[in-house]
């Protein structure tokens, strides 16, 4: 194996691949990234348990050359200081050798590196997956749908399929949903290509998801989502991102969803996230960081309290319809619901002071957040 | 106690105060924060048991009034929460109200918070320093010696003094020394005012300088420094910095600098910090980061290996001096002399391989690294 490569197309690939290789050394040879030379250029692979990403370099950008393979062939060298390596390295092109042996020989301008590699038949394969179940949806909207449900998930692993975001699809509109039991976030979006195929129990985990956000960051095109039995995999042009899915049947959650609300709220995102920012000053130490809000004619007063430290009253101006109410609840799950709003004004339906509450945007449909009230004394 | 002051104001002056208040609760009057008004306006003092910080907001600001004092009075407030409050208040006037419980009403256009103070009385007071040893420097020029002599003090608590840098006064030149028996730094500098006092076993906490270099970040005027018995200060206009002084002697550090040196090493500090950060990616693993320098005609070469990683070899054009030589260091105590070295040149003189070797900016005569090789098989 052997090829010459340009410094900065190879910085870039790895800095992506980078976020799936396995930092934990349970299996060694998860915890090196696989480099591959063939007709097309380079692939790079990293892989944990939860998700694999490869990245291609292709031979030509811009019509400029970047890689030239000499001879090809693959090997697993070790990720983290592979990755280190790639970004110190002196000079604009570096040569890569790699004998029988897997040890690659590094010569970059007066530099020259040894590491020793790994035979990469140890390392795991690709999954191929069947196009059968395949779709289309913008980055930005894949990104949108994360940001707006990733943050709903359990955390505590011992939580099964609610650690993930059900991804739905039918008749054209996918539906993610996330909860944790406590609150639920429901966001819907159009894709393309996908009138056909229908999807109702992909649990897709809520890190990979957050992995696969970062990954996308600067990409604003077109992403083809693949599901297959136990993986899901997002693809733009030269890269291809696995992540495994849950095991197990996500609970019908349309039944918590409350559909008509007593008392209706309408205020700016802004100044009620700001309120309850605030307010959580006060209460964020105990235990369930727990605020109060009182609906009345045209405001909404927010307080909290806690003994040893203080209490905090605030007013923000609201459009209120319906009869008087006052509610407690957890001041972070509201703070994170109105922080993945994309409206600067919500509209909230309460039912009652000890049952679920949404939160919409006032302008859309497709967004829905849910939270469950705490009893309080 | 009641005040009125301009929310920015008392942003920044809480910002910097912050730094000092304690987050360990063994003293937990020290997780407050005091603050006074008084004549000359607001003073926000925090505390630990290292450093004090007291800030000074005055009544005026370029003529414009940022604080109305209507009753004098102080009172300590919970640090975090007040930090954090300090932020996120509301509009651009706070209303400050404490009674005679010390319990604070903080308004701030339709928001109230209610704190549970501490009573000032309990708050250890500012030590009165006597302005006999006292001298001036640049802040620019305090801050250099500090980043070019903190790392190299000894880090683990149990090694004593050598956990401080060394302070020494006479005929108007400081000189700081830091050491932590492996390596050693030794800056010097002019300074005002001092040509009466000497200082000789003033030894500061290497921690407490880094605290205080950041404080006085975006500073570019002039610091008086006072020193006492056990305690330094460091003021200018509106901050008084305290940190306690280490007991004990600091060992003579004059006798193991080398005087002269045998093989003598010229080169670009630059690119010989890239080479020994590039071989430090296959040396830092194992348990002294030991890279080896062989310096020959106009050249140093550098190398690198580790059994199981690999090796690296690499040349940096350099001008060499006398002898051939061979020697192997530390390269992480390398990478933080030469990062800390204000010259594009550096000269490094050997007396050979198992002596101590001195690093020097080619250009001037104040500063002197050392560096303590190892001995390889």
């Amino acid at each position: 194996m052997k090829f010459r490569v340009a410094k900065t197309a190879l910085v870039d690939a790895v800095s992506q691949v980078s976020k799936a290789v396995s930092s934990k050394t349970t299996i060694p040879i998860l915890t090196g990234m696989k480099i591959q030379a063939d007709e097309e250029g380079l692939a790079l692979t990293g892989s944990n348990s939860d998700i694999t990403i490869q990245v291609r370099v292709p031979k030509k950008k811009d019509d400029l050359e970047q890689v030239f393979v000499e001879k090809m062939g693959s090997v697993v060298l070790p990720g983290r200081i592979f990755a280190d390596l790639v970004r110190k390295l002196p000079g604009d092109q570096v040569e890569w050798l790699v004998n029988e042996k897997f040890q690659a020989t590094i010569r970059s301008e007066t530099a020259e590196f040894h590491l020793n590699g790994f035979d990469p038949v140890e390392y795991p394969r690709l999954p191929h997956l069947s196009t059968d179940q395949m779709f289309s949806i913008s980055a930005d909207t894949l990104k949108s749908l994360i940001r707006q449900t990733g943050f709903a998930v359990a955390t505590n692993e011992a939580r099964g399929v609610l650690t993930g975001v059900l991804f739905q699809l039918e008749r054209g509109v996918l539906t993610c949903v996330a909860t944790d039991s406590h609150r639920l976030s429901k966001q819907q979006a159009s894709v393309e290509g996908s009138e056909d195929i229908s999807l109702s129990n992909v649990i897709v985990p809520g890190k990979s998801l957050s992995e696969l956000a970062k990954t996308l960051a600067d990409y604003t095109g077109v992403v083809d989502i693949i599901v297959a039995e136990n993986q899901l995999l997002a693809k733009t042009d030269g890269l291809e991102f696995y992540s495994r899915l849950l095991e197990g049947m996500y609970p019908d959650t349309n039944r918590v969803i409350p559909q008509n609300g007593e008392t209706e709220l309408i205020s700016s995102t802004k100044e009620l996230l700001q309120s309850v920012d605030r307010a959580s000053l006060i209460s964020r130490d105990g235990r369930d960081n727990v605020i109060k809000w009182t609906l009345r004619d045209g405001k909404v007063e927010v307080n909290s309290a806690a003994q040893d430290i203080g209490s905090v009253t605030e007013e923000v101006v609201a459009k209120v319809n319906g009869p008087e109410l006052s509610i407690s609840f957890n001041a972070r799950y509201m703070m994170e619901a109105l922080r993945s709003i994309e409206s600067d004004e919500i509209r909230i339906q309460f039912t009652g002071p000890m049952t679920p509450f949404l939160i919409l945007p006032t302008a859309r449909e497709d967004s829905l957040h849910l939270i469950v009230p705490i009893r309080t004394r």
